[in-house]
């Protein structure tokens, strides 16, 4: 009997990493949306209601992340098998965890397998960042990439880098039950930067990855401190401030927001002190009138991959 | 029988090497400073009338580079002595190479070894900088980092980190007879910068630092392309589009404003193009009026060092 449909799981992740505006991003494990494809009869490709999640997603598929990703595999590869996508959401709206990109890669490695196509995660990424452009406004891989390869990834125009990772890095995300629209965020970028604060982040940059290569944690824990986005955006989330300084009173390498936000994550050498800093940068939330949620997971954590063939 | 002097050579170097400004740098080699270290029964620093070639630099130690640094160097460690420092320019002034820099690397090699210090370049790193801050106007350790330790470096505040050189990587610089100064170079950078190009030059630099840790030199390749500095500082230097594109017609890298410029300098895998390039960017250079000089030299090459003990 051959498959009918197939389920992949997409981790959240984490964008930018401090210092790698639209660059730099790495995956999260225990968070994620879900994507089943199914072959139907019409050809196409079909979104049926969303589930997970309570959202307000387009169900048209050219407007949908993970539809928009599947027409552009199908179109660019020639093909005209009929798809039907059934989106199970896990990761928040605008929440700073690349969830409209988890469903563009979700959608684009499960149609991958249900077409038996074969084609590699490379491969795949243009599709899935054709899909999450829908939705952010531009195209920018920090979330697709870490996605689809696991890890911490460096995205150079079409190249892919996985970088190596400390042992050990371990990221604390904690979103608060606020949003930050996307669009918003990146308005807030739109006045130019002097070259003193372009500098301090280019070296912070450097660190980053001289750290990673060298597996020098003190390095990478230097360069874990944005002095270019986060002045500008770090009104956008309440409570910011005092987050920040929560997870560094309780040992963190370096905090930062997450892509546009509102997640915060912190970044520590092992997870011995991972709780307890959840436990603090929660309260400073609460503190502000924010109710929040934690992910903690290794930074060099899995890919997206497939959960189950029907 | 007693040393009574000491001298240094110090490599000329190449700053901002395209995409890090003012935090990456690399030596060459057949170009530098030598400085001669003698004990004088006066204590205090002085400043022979300087050799090589013709300059006008200050002789009040105060205000000389070399000066500078050897002052700064006997004042943090409490020394008395008296030295007489004999500069033998070998690096145009105000050309890009690092000239000032390379005086004060070689003045505190000199003084260090002559006093018997064993200190390390890294610990020699802040004296030779607070030299050349009297030049530039401003610290920073791009030309300074990779004369004191060679090859291509990475300035990150007060680390200074030596990259790895892909094997066979080749420097043209071509230095045309006419000054930039750095005051008038570093206005063209007063306006601020958008956040597109700023990510440009971010992922430029990461393909820099990737590439020479990978020893990918197509990464690398990609990285060497300056889209922030050279599009303000271009038309400080006549002929500078035509000789940069000399150069990548000759099989170039890439090709860069070295430092402040007016020098070109052009990366090359391996040195079988490297004269024909050459010729090219003097070419180049010369239908825009100006004469050139020219060096050749490995990327990873050696470090200021002992010349001569008397």
């Amino acid at each position: 009997m051959s498959t009918s449909s197939v389920t992949a799981f997409a981790p959240a992740s984490v964008g930018n990493v401090a210092v790698g505006f639209d660059i730099l991003g790495h995956a999260l494990s225990g968070i994620g949306d879900r994507v089943r494809v199914t072959f139907s009869p019409e050809s196409g490709v079909r979104i049926r209601p969303i589930e997970g999640l309570p959202v307000d997603l387009p169900l048209e598929p050219e407007n949908n992340t993970a539809g928009r990703a599947v027409l552009d595999l199908l179109e660019q590869l020639g093909i005209t098998a009929g798809l039907e996508l059934t989106i199970d959401k896990g990761i928040p709206l605008a929440s700073g965890l690349g969830g409209s990109a988890a469903s563009a890669v979700a959608a684009v490695v499960a149609s991958n397998a249900l077409l038996d196509l074969n084609l590699s995660a490379h491969e795949l990424y243009p599709f899935a960042l054709a899909g999450e452009a829908i939705a952010s406004g531009s195209a920018h891989g920090d979330n697709i990439a870490p996605q689809l390869l696991g890890g911490l990834v460096l995205v150079a125009g079409e190249d892919l880098i996985s970088l190596p990772v400390p042992e050990g890095l371990t990221a604390v995300a904690v979103h608060p039950h606020c949003q930050v629209a996307t669009a918003q965020a990146r308005q807030k970028l739109r006045e130019p930067f002097p070259l003193d604060v372009i500098t301090a982040q280019s070296t912070n940059l450097a660190r980053v990855l001289a750290g990673c290569y060298q597996n020098d944690i003190g390095l990478l824990a230097q360069g874990l401190n944005d002095h270019m986005i986060e002045p500008r955006r770090a009104t956008l989330i309440p409570g910011f401030v005092d987050v920040k300084q929560a997870a560094l009173n309780a040992g963190a390498l370096g905090a930062a927001i997450s892509g546009a936000g509102p997640t915060v994550c912190a970044w520590f050498d092992g997870d011995e002190r991972t709780q307890f800093a959840a436990n603090a940068m929660q309260q400073a939330f609460q503190q502000a009138g924010l109710d929040s949620d934690v992910v903690i997971s290794a930074v060099n954590c899995t890919a997206a991959h497939i959960e189950q063939v029907d």
